[in-house]
């Protein structure tokens, strides 16, 4: 199934995957939430292949995740600078997501003890699920239902 | 880089990754948070080939998403049901984060309207982040820190 046919998907879960269903693309935006922005600096971080990453980067642009602004620093050529838009930078709830199931269930020997802290009051900010009325739900207690099945 | 690497990884994001990495992973555990529990279900819903299929629920089963269970109806032969643990089920937040970006940022033709719900109170659930405090905040106001950087 090629990207184009995922982006008329009908399912939001399989549009989202037609963006980031490649390990590297979560990744790549991984190392943008920490702080990178440049090749040199996912390519090093990541331990990618310069094609893979060039692919990966350039699909992300076109999902409106990443824009490109170019700089020049003193007697060195043009080059592009990644930054996450509005839309890549809301991908924090699912990165935030996939870290904590990994807590919960895949501990490791070492943890990098890596969290999203909000941006005023760098306190941490977990994931969570809630009903419209304010209530938390267990994520166990959760289920997807189609619209015929609610009504 | 293998999936055993993966499994070992510092960082949990890579970990999570390393289980549902591959597009299909996560579109199988949509269709069995949908009611799926059949390799025949999986087969039909999702047209994807037996033998991609196979590989994927026995990487899931070793990850600890699914438990089978073995039935047998009268004059068949015994077969094997996928059924998601409780680790599976906590998936949830992770694809109701996907389905919000994606109905977000990629509006399609047509949305199949599907929503995860509390299964005590058929009420919709929304994933979202919050801080300790109970404060909730916007994706596009958290970043991912490292420890040092926290203090």
């Amino acid at each position: 199934m090629t990207k184009t046919e995922w982006a008329d998907d009908p399912c939001p879960i399989a549009r989202s995957l037609g963006v980031l269903g490649e390990r590297w693309s979560m990744l790549i935006v991984r190392d943008a939430m920490l702080g990178s922005t440049r090749f040199s600096e996912f390519r090093t971080s990541l331990g990618i292949a310069p094609d893979i990453l060039s692919a990966r980067l350039t699909a992300l642009v076109a999902a409106g995740v990443f824009e490109t602004v170019e700089y020049r620093e003193p007697g060195a050529r043009r080059r592009r600078r990644y930054e996450l838009t509005t839309a890549g930078r809301e991908l924090s709830t699912i990165l935030a997501s996939l870290a904590q199931w990994a807590r919960t269930h895949l501990p490791p020997a070492e943890d990098n003890q890596n969290r999203f802290v909000d941006t005023m009051s760098q306190q941490q900010v977990l994931p969570c699920l809630r009903r419209s009325d304010g209530r938390l739900v267990d994520p166990a207690d959760a289920v997807l239902v189609t619209p015929t099945a609610v009504n």
